[in-house]
């Protein structure tokens, strides 16, 4: 079934957060930022991955309610808005489950096991337990969540067109087999700016090279200290190359008034790695103070983070019941 | 969490049955006289296992809702009682689904792929497209139909062991990781004869050589007419050798009052096979006399079957969502 070509009409668009602990600089740039357009632009659906979430973190689900808690706080102090966007958690529609069962049925092995993604998580976590039965069916869940809210778009990375073509064949495979029952979901490409961290590799939570949304500014001054820099460039005076360096690429997305002059004064040697890197603490402080404050806010309303993924679900629910009923339907069974 | 040990108490015992067509001798033999049994010594739970189904015919599905019917049909007409014992339908359940979601994101990939029935169906349906992600998760969804509804045993054949050990093993992993949640299934070896059929391989609807239980009694006295028998006895007076005859394997099942004398008579040679054949034809038609007239009175009462599936899954449910409920409390999910 294709999308509604009627381009007046916002078309739904679908992302998700598997709830795997606090937020952090890279995140926001790469995400966040990106949900707070497309809540404005389309009909969004922001979940919370909370199932998938046990394709690596089976072994810690005690944190698991206290990561869906900061998450939705996280996106509510963001600003991403309940009003515009529908946000519910994964596991709160029993539909999800049922529909991987059934599209799990028609999903050739040799296609999960070919995904890119499934080999680097056997690799990367190869000290951790996970080559278990969900972590090679994750592209069947994924394809469900899209598609049992009729999904039409979904944004990826250049990196990730892969994971959504393969749901994009169950889709297809499914309609030939049973009718033209399911919305084939399309890719969004949004060109995420990548974040280095401290090591100067990919900004991520399992490196330990990570600032982190929430932390206070003192560590997030402390955190900056540690970053990496050219090594060529050893005191104030040596002239730097600001293309190689990582704390470089987070004033390019964090200090937009004085990118120039620190490429400039970064170059002559004239601006020191101190000082660079005291400069871009504060402008990371001050760019994450209004998230910090709205925060505090939301945290104090008790109850807030249940009240809204029970209206988020209450709006999810009736396209899931119908996709699903459709599905049965099709498949015959009665 | 070990069963009750009250031997007092009647143990729930589990098994289903995947509803691929119609029934011929050889299940009737091998599980429904089982089934009889069971459902008078325990707390018998029966189950159409009609999402077992997808995983060997995800193609096929439009035969479904008749196979259903002709299951429960073969099920009241055997003597199967509604009143002793639970029959329902897996797709009634969709706390299957969702459990089925949780436990697969704990069983190891390496524990499935070495399920020696999964390469066997594999090699045998090499011409049907069948090697399917829901096909390895077979055993998966397996242990979800054992532990939901609290199954303490499940019938199996000397050869289905294997099957069984590993639902024992899921959910020994659960409760290790997890909490005391769920209930170890034991085995209850039922020793169930091999019945041949027409081309002396064991009897079964994809080899073409059954008899089945609906068969007119015309067509029973043609399939036994074309059954193989001892080479070296070609005609009436030859020696013959009723250990290695299908029809004898038939004899002894069929034919209680006269097995002896057919041993006899065909080890002399007075027996010829043409008799022997009409004889056994003779006994099967009688033997289902009863179940094609009570098959006729069933069928003859409208939606008798959907009726006896909606209350057993209502006796089937509440256990269910008890035992669901445990494990999402379990794994943290709230």
């Amino acid at each position: 079934m294709t999308p509604d070509a009627d381009t007046a009409r916002r078309r739904r668009i679908l992302t998700g957060y598997r709830p795997t602990g606090p937020l952090h600089v890279g995140h926001w740039a790469g995400n966040i930022e990106n949900m707070l357009r497309l809540q404005e632009e389309h009909d969004a659906f922001f979940f919370i991955a909370d199932w998938h979430m046990l394709t690596t973190h089976y072994d810690r689900t005690d944190e698991l309610p206290g990561f869906v808690e900061e998450l939705v706080l996280d996106w509510l102090a963001a600003g991403i808005d309940p009003a515009k966007a529908t946000i519910y958690r994964q596991s709160d529609l029993p539909e999800v489950a049922e529909m991987a069962l059934l599209l799990g049925m028609i999903t050739p092995l040799g296609w999960l096991e070919r995904v890119p993604s499934f080999k680097e998580r056997l690799r990367d976590m190869a000290e951790r337990d996970i080559a278990n039965f969900g972590l090679l069916g994750y592209p069947v869940l994924q394809t469900v969540d899209i598609a049992i809210v009729r999904g039409e778009l979904v944004p990826v990375g250049e990196d990730q067109v892969a994971h959504l073509e393969i749901s994009r064949e169950i889709v297809r495979r499914f309609n030939r087999l049973y009718g033209d029952v399911l919305v084939e979901p399309q890719p969004l490409l949004s060109d995420t700016p990548l974040i280095p961290g401290s090591d100067g590799r990919k900004m991520s939570k399992s490196l330990d090279n990570a600032i982190g949304v929430r932390d206070e500014p003192d560590a997030i001054r402390a955190k900056v200290r540690s970053f990496v820099t050219d090594p060529e460039k050893v005191r104030r005076g040596d002239p730097g190359r600001p293309e190689i360096c990582p704390v470089f690429a987070l004033h390019r997305r964090f200090s937009p008034d004085d990118v120039d002059r620190v490429d400039a004064d970064c170059r002559t040697g004239e601006l020191g790695c101190v000082d660079c890197k005291t400069l871009l603490a504060d402008h990371i402080i001050e760019a994450f103070r209004p998230y910090r404050e709205r925060r505090a806010e939301f945290e104090a309303e008790p109850g807030l983070v249940e009240r809204i993924l029970a209206e988020g679900v209450e709006r999810a629910r009736p396209v899931a019941r119908e996709t699903l009923a459709a599905v049965r339907a099709a498949m015959h069974f009665t």
